[in-house]
């Protein structure tokens, strides 16, 4: 089971690695980190490089692709190598998956037309103007396409992905494994509950 | 504000990548990824590379020091060039942290006897066997040591540590903007919530 989780620069670190340390704890997992061309590829700071161990042309054939997002959405949606690889890619996948505004490069790919998918919250609306029919759930699954909202919400989806593929058992011994017992420190991780003025905040820098 | 965190052969990648994430979003946090060797570090699996920029020598004084974890404890406690860096290091930091058995790498440096501290699980005993006095707690802080559970805890050490630096609205502002809502498909996250049979399997390969 080749699990392919794909890099672009400007990519966010734990949209890739969330699922990375959940799906990579199944039986039988062969997860490999592909970019348009092998090497080092920068994150969305760039104080971080993950290496892309294969190219996009390495690996033709994954059985699950994973797309994280990034904060600029053009480099997702402007991405002809992404996204011509994961046309190509995913007519071949048991499983095509997003985080945060991966999706909107699913979307822009054309995958997601009419189906129900989810983003960054701060990405629903674009997500909708690629075709989606966007909700705010944190992990959507609608056939094979698996979508998670922002960032930590890899975590999520990669468990309940987990589930779904291997069982419950073993979804449950990769959570215990990771200790996801979740205990934020707050309780702003939504727009719904976040204080208002830090969610306008956002919002208004975004219309800019 | 200098951020290192310390990279090792066989490190646990989202150990590293929950607190980069959001420590990372701090106004003025300048994150450096280190190891021995300046140059690629592959995870535990073997299938995951993050590059250290800089190597131990380029790095001598910074602010926040963050060791993750990994799953052979000989990887953390007789890594002499880690635990001689830990050391200097700390002398000059306002916080030293660790997530999953990263405890028994400063434990073993000897910067935890007699504190408070938390670990992997599965690695409570051996934690209390170089000297802190382990608590089964999600996060643990004891003067400027900040101590996590397993893997993915490091995520709400990262937020519970970005309110104390930066106050409760910035740590907010950062769990809105990585969405951190968790909602994990069970729940069975710690050795109390998880199926009996699976902690004791697990129990038992340590054992082995």
């Amino acid at each position: 089971m080749q699990i392919a989780i794909a890099l672009y620069e400007r990519f966010t670190a734990l949209d890739a690695i969330g699922p990375y340390q959940t799906l990579g704890g199944l039986p039988g997992a062969d997860v490999v980190l592909v970019a348009e061309q092998a090497g080092p590829v920068r994150d969305d700071s760039g104080r971080l490089a993950l290496v892309a161990d294969k190219s996009f042309a390495d690996v033709p054939r994954p059985d699950i692709v994973v797309v994280p997002g990034g904060p600029e959405q053009r480099d997702q949606t402007e991405n002809e190598a992404l996204l011509g690889w994961l046309r190509a890619a995913d007519a071949h996948t048991t499983w095509t998956t997003s985080v945060c505004t991966g999706s909107l490069a699913l979307a822009a790919a054309g995958l997601l037309d009419g189906r129900e998918a989810t983003s960054h919250w701060l990405a629903l609306e674009e997500l909708g103007r690629f075709g989606a029919r966007s909700t705010g759930q944190r992990v959507v699954f609608d056939g094979k396409y698996v979508t998670a909202a922002g960032v930590s919400s890899g975590i999520d989806m990669g468990l309940a992905l987990a589930g779904r593929i291997a069982g419950d058992e073993t979804a449950q011994a990769i959570q215990l494994m990771t200790e996801y017992d979740p205990q934020p420190p707050y309780d702003a991780g939504s727009p719904e509950k976040a204080p208002a003025h830090l969610v306008e905040r956002f919002r208004a820098s975004v219309r800019a």
